[in-house]
């Protein structure tokens, strides 16, 4: 579990309760009428620029990317090393009732092992990694558009108090609760876009990136198996995507 | 009918509405001055950069995006899927009279049928592609450069009403009302802007990244057929740009 | 004649100027320091980052822009298919007495009665292309400069005066009047900038988009001329390029 | 010399202190250590973010910007086509003792004379121009960081200001000065900025780019020699890097 | 030791506290609730959008960038021109001892002399060089979200401080040191985010494009070497990546 995003997320979030509960009153920062508009605004924007199922699957992509991890890519490369191994010794149909674990590696495998071309190998798995980009990114839209739109809703919102302060002004006395209850929407907006969406937004992204890596490591991998190289050197070529420090041989990094 | 995007938007500006009534009177956020400064600044800043048929277009497209849907790609894959049995009994020919329902498809399908070579076939399509994108993202760019122009010109008319206001500042009490209606300006820039022109921005290009995934299945469709590609592996490879949940074998996702 | 340009530069203009007058009086709007250091800044800082004549180069074509018409797309393609008609009956060499019109046609068609390959009057227009995209590149960048630096020429005169404002505040009285002449630089900034400027741009850039069109289209046409091919199906390669409801046969645009 | 350039860059400066001088009193816009912390601070901020030479070496090309110009176009093409005439006559050998005048171009002769291959030498120019490019970008992303720093820097200053006017704000008639010297690190920040580093560093772009246009027409013209192609040829096919206006030949621009 | 980036980063906060000072109590200026809140907010949003392992790795890597320097590429290239010497002369495996002491060419060497092919040793060489790059551009990333969450940070406490002032603003003598405390978040924000986050983030961006340029030269050495050129060959084409005032020998750049 990727825990650390969300201490990240509590981590921020408290430091900023934290620092009100510090001055005052924590619920003089609370207003229904301030988190509604900027909230329920923001996520109906997001419904204007984008189908419902996609904001909702954004959303449930969100929420994984915060409890499970990716496998880590050592182990795949070892494990497409004990498959080439194995290929090697006794030809690629026998690991045909190999249980092989990486849903994407078994796709490549099983199409060498019904006998589609090398071109056409390479041509399926990299439609399948463009359009497993193509698809993550359309979550990532949804985060990026919530992070700009929040504060415009903020704003709004802001004006909106700001308006009717300006236009009721004849006791001063009220001037400065109204206008701090005005700035409630702007810091509102400011929370839901820079602490909140930004972060899980580029959290997607980075994981998206993982996830390409570990794919172009497996198309790799499937690639150097059914041209039959050498088990050892397919090992060296995959061991190139992993940072230096991380390879089980001590190579140092060039420069 | 796409019936989210007008959940969105009409949701969007009743929060503001409601904001608005909660805390006093709609009407005071109603001055025609200003909203002709901005709607019509935006609009006419919108004809100078771009020929009036180009806007007039970039709208209609906009209500059209609104109000139908593109088939999903799933029937497409169906459809390629079953005429390319059918080419495979009987030949290409064989598909002069079916009615086939997709006019890109259709296009292509005729050409392979009229005898072109299959890079004739690939370039046609491909500059149909990108003469679709072309004028798509020509439409976009309209909604993209009033999401810009739209707060800019309600600061102009913002700044007008300050600068009126501040030199005739000598009844302190007409400050108040005066500032409130030099904002409104604003206020409804960044409504233009941020919960209407963005989000439909977005909206098309999301609908114009949609289409061209239409196109390229129909595209690889196509060139499979003509090359006498098996069906099954046709399926096979046109299935691997739909998301894996989309798929109807269950197969699982790399990563 | 491009009207609409004129209508959109000219009506935004009016729109402020009437929303003032409603204010009050439009003189208070004239500051001619402010507008020597909005306007005359923003030229002296374009001086400093690009040569006189392209400055001047870039406000000339700016001025065309408004006044001329590109030809359009469907002439062109009629014309290359009349020609290619002619060249097919009596051979290219009967081209060449015949007048043109289109000059970047004119010089295809010169280079293949030449006897050029077709590789090299291929990069030869190719490179035509490229170099006017990059003189137009470099007369829009002028104006996107210029839609940049305008308002921070703005804010730096609304610093001069809050400045002056500031030290000499002995007298409320005239607070407000200083701080009206202050806020009007940043006003002529934000006009400069986005009323003027940046339309102006983007319309320079959609005109480039245009010519690259017409003359990717005539490039695909003397290709296809070159190589002899059938005038029908230069035709219907060069209506791709066209949007679906220009096109005189009415094909159905895919989706 | 370019003396346009430093028109711009004298005349900016001169209007805004013309600006100031008409207001009042010059001296009051002189703040020694609000100079300090925005000259300073962006200049520290530029060492932390680059070597110390890098920063040197930005300055003294900028300043070399200043003062002289590439050579024309024109004469270059020129030059080249004497030079290919010579050597279709008596062979590259007889271009041995010629003065060539263009380092680049007499680098790439020399090769030719030495017996390179034309891949050979297009391998060596194209990377003397990516070097070429890659170093000038560096010298450009220094006054580009100094461009978005010096507001920073701006801020800060002023931000220091506020706080401490604020914290002892007892006396009311101090107020408007102690804000006033406040503002002035942002008023600095914003010279440095819109009107010092970024059109130095657009300036220095706009060289770059020139500078690349001579050394592909440079490339142009040396592969076209190495293949013995006909001098009229090689210039029709340089003048195509040359607007239509600058070309010797009344030729018309396509369009 | 790069000792330019200390003297950067250790000057500009040394200028900002010497223009603290010299306006009065350095102490007003340190408020540790506002220190947490920026500091630990933003350092708390990199977690959730980055794993704890990357974020510790970027700024180890900016520790490290302070710390030592690059090798120079001129030592590089005369290594790399000794060592096609010694191969030309003796073969590739006289290498096989040699100390080659840039672990990146010896990577490359090591597989030539195990007899890889051209092809392969360039695809682990590219391989290697551009998982250098994706690992420092995602410790880039992380400097650069900080640099634009640090301001956002500032603005959060700012507004929590605005809030509670304007909810008690009866005692007028409160106001400007309450807001003195707000204002100092946003100066903290600016300082992280324009002085420490911003500058750090581009250092690194630098050192990654001259790693790759050393790589680059490496890469282009091996293949020379391999292929058996000339070693006075190799040092010409080598010395192209090096600015001309480097150089050895005295070539003037082409212009």
């Amino acid at each position: 579990m990727d825990i650390a995003t969300l201490i990240g997320l509590g981590g921020a979030l408290a430091m900023i309760v934290g620092a009100i509960m510090m001055g005052g009153d924590l619920l003089a920062f609370v207003n229904i009428p301030s988190i509604i508009i900027v909230l329920g605004g923001t996520l109906m924007c997001a419904l204007t620029m984008q189908r419902l199922h996609v904001v909702l699957g954004a959303i449930k992509v969100a929420a994984k990317a915060f409890t499970d991890n990716l496998d880590p890519a050592e182990d795949l490369i070892e494990r497409i090393v004990t498959l080439s191994v194995r290929a090697r010794k006794d030809g690629m149909l026998a690991l045909e009732r190999e249980p092989i674990g990486y849903p994407f590696l078994a796709k490549g495998i099983r199409m060498a092992i019904d006998g589609s071309t090398p071109e056409t190998i390479k041509a399926v798995l990299a439609t399948e990694m463009a359009s497993m980009r193509a698809r993550h990114e359309r979550g990532q839209a949804v985060f990026k558009f919530m992070e700009s739109t929040a504060p415009a809703m903020g704003l709004i919102g802001t004006l909106i108090g700001l308006v009717q302060m300006l236009r009721t002004m004849n006791d001063p006395s009220t001037i400065g609760p109204a206008m701090a209850v005005a700035l409630l929407t702007t810091f509102y907006g400011a929370i839901l876009a820079f602490v909140v969406c930004g972060p899980i937004a580029r959290k997607l992204e980075n994981r998206t990136s993982e996830e390409s890596t570990l794919m172009r490591i497996t198309l790799s991998g499937v690639m150097a198996m059914v041209s039959g190289e050498n088990p050892r050197s397919i090992r060296e070529q995959l061991l190139c995507f992993l940072a230096p420090e991380l390879r089980p041989t001590d190579e140092e990094e060039g420069g």
